[in-house]
């Protein structure tokens, strides 16, 4: 299994994705890594880790780097050379099986989009975020690749996603919602309403709308949503997350004593902390596309590296992007069978 | 000042209700209350309460109730006598200045923008919620009456919540952002890319697009949604605070040690929740209606009901209204210069 790794992407690299990719060499002995990135950058941190001569190890050049500031467009117009824009060529060549990169997430899905391409009968591919519930987790599609979608896209979200989160929390059948305003079947506007008939039809366990704050109580296990509304709802869970880690600070810091209590809680709030943490995932899929692509965090960490790898395994063994075709070809046959029957019912009436 | 409040409203109606209006009679020698609701299931309360012969008081009986699970229509459609109807057409012909109820947004908004109206130059009425911050509060306006709108909507709204921002936080010409997916210009949706150019002529302090976490650590103070973004952005935050209060409490209830902890933390944890509570706000106000009207929290206390007695009072003497004509009024004469002038610049080209 060889998993190409984008070694220049996120805030800490090269240092922290090559101590992630050593990690993983020691951990996983069937995967082979080739590190995608400046070789003159990365050669210091080879060495400081180790594994500069390590046999299941090899080095692609890529003279540059998609900045975290610079436009999505530039790993295809601009840098053609980029770390990003290689590895999405590594993929499509099939020289690697897997592609990881905790770079930038636009960069990333502009590449692949144009150079991996989607799979067969998906029409766009969706980003996949794991997000923590009151218990267990719970899987938002599309969390910020399309800002513009067909209630059509939106079923095919929702079948991805179905497949994903069986694999990824090894559920059957897991319960999937549409995120909207309302939790009655006539709530929301008007992509969500004609996504909703779409998704009762669909090849999925269908459980009807889901609001922003019932989905955390465990309304449903895959949120559907186009990528504007799944990127603000992911953004928000994170800027009030922030909001009471702020406030939590001002709280205990309003007098010695509530210091003396925040020092006794540290374990307890470093729990809460973890509740939200994104590390134990190590990155997002992209659904849909003709390869598996894992985006990490921009802040990712050694271990965050190291567990998107091995989530990049982990989907090649199980044949996710398999068992998406297949069951995104029944959504397709059971759609243009009810609208053939429609059409001929209306030819009828008249 | 004659203020309409809607006893039946709310879940602990008319109990909570009434014994806040006896408060507000109490500590608001210049307002005059008009309870409206069934004065048989009333009574009692207005007994209770000690308010039954208050000089400032009046009722006006009205049979039926919007229950919460009832749709929106109804309160125009099936129960054309119900309190909120009977309090829209009191705030209609004008014998009431403001209308408060703490029950059905739906139903309230369904009922005012019939019998009601809009102000001159508002297209549509938007809801605006105040919510905490890292530091302050700010205004989300549209919070969810309007699922789908132009951008010119947008504009409007951005012009109200200037307005009402400057009255409801004493704040002089206020940061106004627009809900989007990334900070840059050229981020967003198609309706939020059209929105932006008008927002950047609008008469507001305009500063571009505003992300679902920047919000929280004070990028704007007015923030602009559509009602469907708007709502999901509310309840997100909603559902995220209430997992921070579930993941808290299993936390501290891990084993005796944090048990005792816990209990040691319980001011502190109050205070955590008072930054989040809308109780001190009572209400939203609905913007761009042709009257005052405050929608309460569904689960109002005595103490919600108070202030938005006192806030539907303050908009009434603050002219929140007249404001909100003049600046709307601006905004369409520079649009229309603006259109009138690319205009003729588009013919000149020719």
């Amino acid at each position: 299994m060889r998993i190409a790794v984008d070694a220049m992407g996120g805030d800490y690299a090269p240092g922290v994705v090559v101590e992630g990719v050593a990690n993983a060499l020691y951990e996983y002995p069937e995967i082979e890594i080739i590190l995608v990135g400046h070789s003159g950058k990365i050669a210091y941190y080879l060495e400081k880790y180790g594994i500069a001569s390590h046999p299941r190890l090899s080095v692609v050049h890529a003279p540059t780097v998609v900045e975290m500031s610079e436009s999505s467009a530039t790993s295809i117009r601009g840098k053609k050379d980029s770390s990003i824009t290689v590895g999405a060529k590594l993929l499509k060549s099939k020289e690697a099986d897997a592609f990881v990169t905790p770079g930038h997430t636009g960069a990333t899905l502009a590449a692949t989009k144009v150079i991996v391409r989607t799979l067969p009968g998906v029409n766009r591919p969706a980003l996949a975020a794991s997000m923590p519930a009151y218990s267990g987790r719970f899987l938002l599609t599309d969390a910020g690749a399309n800002v513009e979608v067909t209630p059509m896209n939106l079923a095919e979200f929702a079948v991805m996603g179905s497949v994903y989160c069986e694999f990824l929390y090894g559920l059957e059948n897991p319960a999937v919602g549409l995120l909207s305003v309302g939790g009655e079947d006539s709530k929301g506007n008007d992509l969500t309403k004609e996504a909703f008939k779409l998704l009762e039809l669909a090849p999925i366990n269908f459980v009807g709308n889901v609001e922003g704050n019932t989905v955390f109580e465990g309304a449903c296990k895959v949120l559907v949503a186009d990528g504007f509304t799944g990127n603000v709802f992911l953004k928000t869970s994170e800027g009030l997350a922030n909001s009471v880690k702020y406030w939590l600070n001002v709280i205990y810091r309003k007098n010695p004593v509530r210091m003396i209590m925040g020092l006794f809680n540290k374990r307890a709030f470093k729990e809460l902390k973890e509740n939200g943490s994104s590390e134990a995932q190590g990155g997002a899929l992209l659904l849909g596309l003709n390869g598996v692509c894992i985006v990490g965090h921009g802040s990712s960490t050694p271990r965050a590296v190291l567990n998107a790898i091995r989530l990049a395994g982990e989907c090649i063994k199980f044949g996710v992007n398999d068992r998406i075709v297949e069951k995104i070809d029944r959504l397709h046959k059971i759609i243009d069978e009810y609208e053939a029957k429609k059409n001929i019912a209306e030819q009828d009436e008249k």
